[in-house]
């Protein structure tokens, strides 16, 4: 039997490259921590690298991390994503981690990072960033942008407010 | 803290029309119970019908329910969802109710509940039916079909055999 | 410079698999001269088997083909189509290939037709059938199901009727 | 019977947002004129703004221009699409824009413009710039980001030499 509240708890999305520096893997890790302490869901596209590291950080702390998987099988993840979803959509699939996030994490990232705060932002949900992109044009014509912050705990924290903020 | 295996819980999807007579609701608020006394997750497209009377009857005996939703918000589902899974595809989205499933349970429906069939078949995913879709080619072109039942504890207990006999 | 009116043309999906019999083929074949000589534009899968002998009937009659491709490339097609669509969905572009047409003719086929077929009844677009899936609720349930015709000439008749009807 | 090789011509998506400054609907014509007078089919997401204007640009010069459409009917687009492609996918269908062209021009645009902007670099494909996002950290990253153009004509001349060099 289930002994948890899915639906009252807040999801977290950290996305970055499953290429990664050291640097941004301890963050990551340290990150999906946060997230797992601070009784959120942690939501990733369920690979490696970044989404692994904060994968393992989350379970570490307790958490519970759900995985927007690319392929056809529920089977292809990291060992640490405990819903796995797999989706059939190849990197199309990066629509739908942010979809299933309430708030977003940046760490590093290259592209396909890129693709993740673009929808995210399309759809209104705010994104914290750690060494991550920043966006030129933000400001003037869209909104808010990639809000770059310097640790894991000011990134999570400042998450955890803004949906706060966007519920309240 | 989640204290709940997923990865090595077995998935049963019951699908079926949002539009259903009562005897089919009946059924599949059965096959909801069985799914969830047998320790098995329940997949559904997350909305009313064959879907909420599964949904509800898998809470009732303390299941658990993941909801692959049409839309673009995790809000707009049953209430007895507990894994809210916006899609943003829309109908598409049953191909994904399929892709989250190990086996099918199909009750009552009409043309979404036959492409969710389809698209299990077409991905060797085994399928179950109470008074649902008989297919007439299946045995000559491409395997099984529509295994019909006459109870929800028939299609249940065959469903998890089924899952058995392709893992072993 | 074009001279050919894209949005005026009716669009005749022809679905089937891509493993199939010669007399499957030489049907589709056919069907694709019928489509091109009645000036409407084919729509395929865009890959082998049945998709691609209609499509080379089409052009053996001066049609226009349209393929829906399951890849991310626009050169994973077979040679006759005109206008490739990479959807990077695979099977899942299935879905796609029904939203492209106005009518669909399934020429034998098994699971994925099936999908196909479905999604065309789910979007209430008519669907002629040479020797494939024969639906055995769909009276009752949920409006034609799909129409069974003997003859090549007969499958395009009723599909130019079908679409005049739902037009007029 | 159509008269025209579409395998062979080269793609050129013009991306941009449906709400634009008058300047950028403006060069927004000024490079479909362009797209079509250089003999290449123009892609963009069928609707208003800036993918309108380049449409119009396109037909004004006899050109040939696709729309990917976010709907499921092939009538939601603007008048200057000659080949409506629906997708289903809302928003999502921007990636299937990417997928469809051989290399892009951005105009203006907002976060919508941006995903396309980084599916387009995930997958490889050159980004042409006017007016639009500028991308901090993607020399070091991953690439070239997207090359900054002064005019309409530097725009399309650059896109059609990427193009040339990929092939060659």
């Amino acid at each position: 039997m289930l002994d948890y509240d899915f639906q009252g708890k807040i999801r977290i999305a950290v996305i970055g490259g499953s290429d990664a520096s050291n640097e941004a893997l301890k963050e990551a890790e340290a990150v999906g921590q946060l997230i797992a302490k601070n009784n959120c869901i942690l939501v990733t596209g369920g690979l490696g690298g970044v989404m692994e590291a904060a994968s393992r950080g989350a379970k570490e702390a307790g958490g519970v991390v759900m995985g927007i998987l690319p392929g056809i099988s529920r089977l292809e993840k990291n060992p640490y994503v405990d819903i796995a979803i797999p989706t059939g959509l190849g990197w199309i699939r990066n629509v739908q981690v942010v979809l299933n996030a309430d708030v977003l994490i940046a760490i590093d990232g290259a592209y396909g990072t890129l693709s993740e705060i673009s929808y995210a932002l399309l759809y209104g949900k705010p994104v914290f960033g750690l060494k991550t992109w920043v966006l030129s044009k933000a400001e003037e014509k869209s909104g808010k942008g990639v809000i770059s912050c310097l640790s894991p705990q000011e990134a999570v924290e400042k998450a955890l407010k803004a949906v706060a903020i966007s519920d309240g």
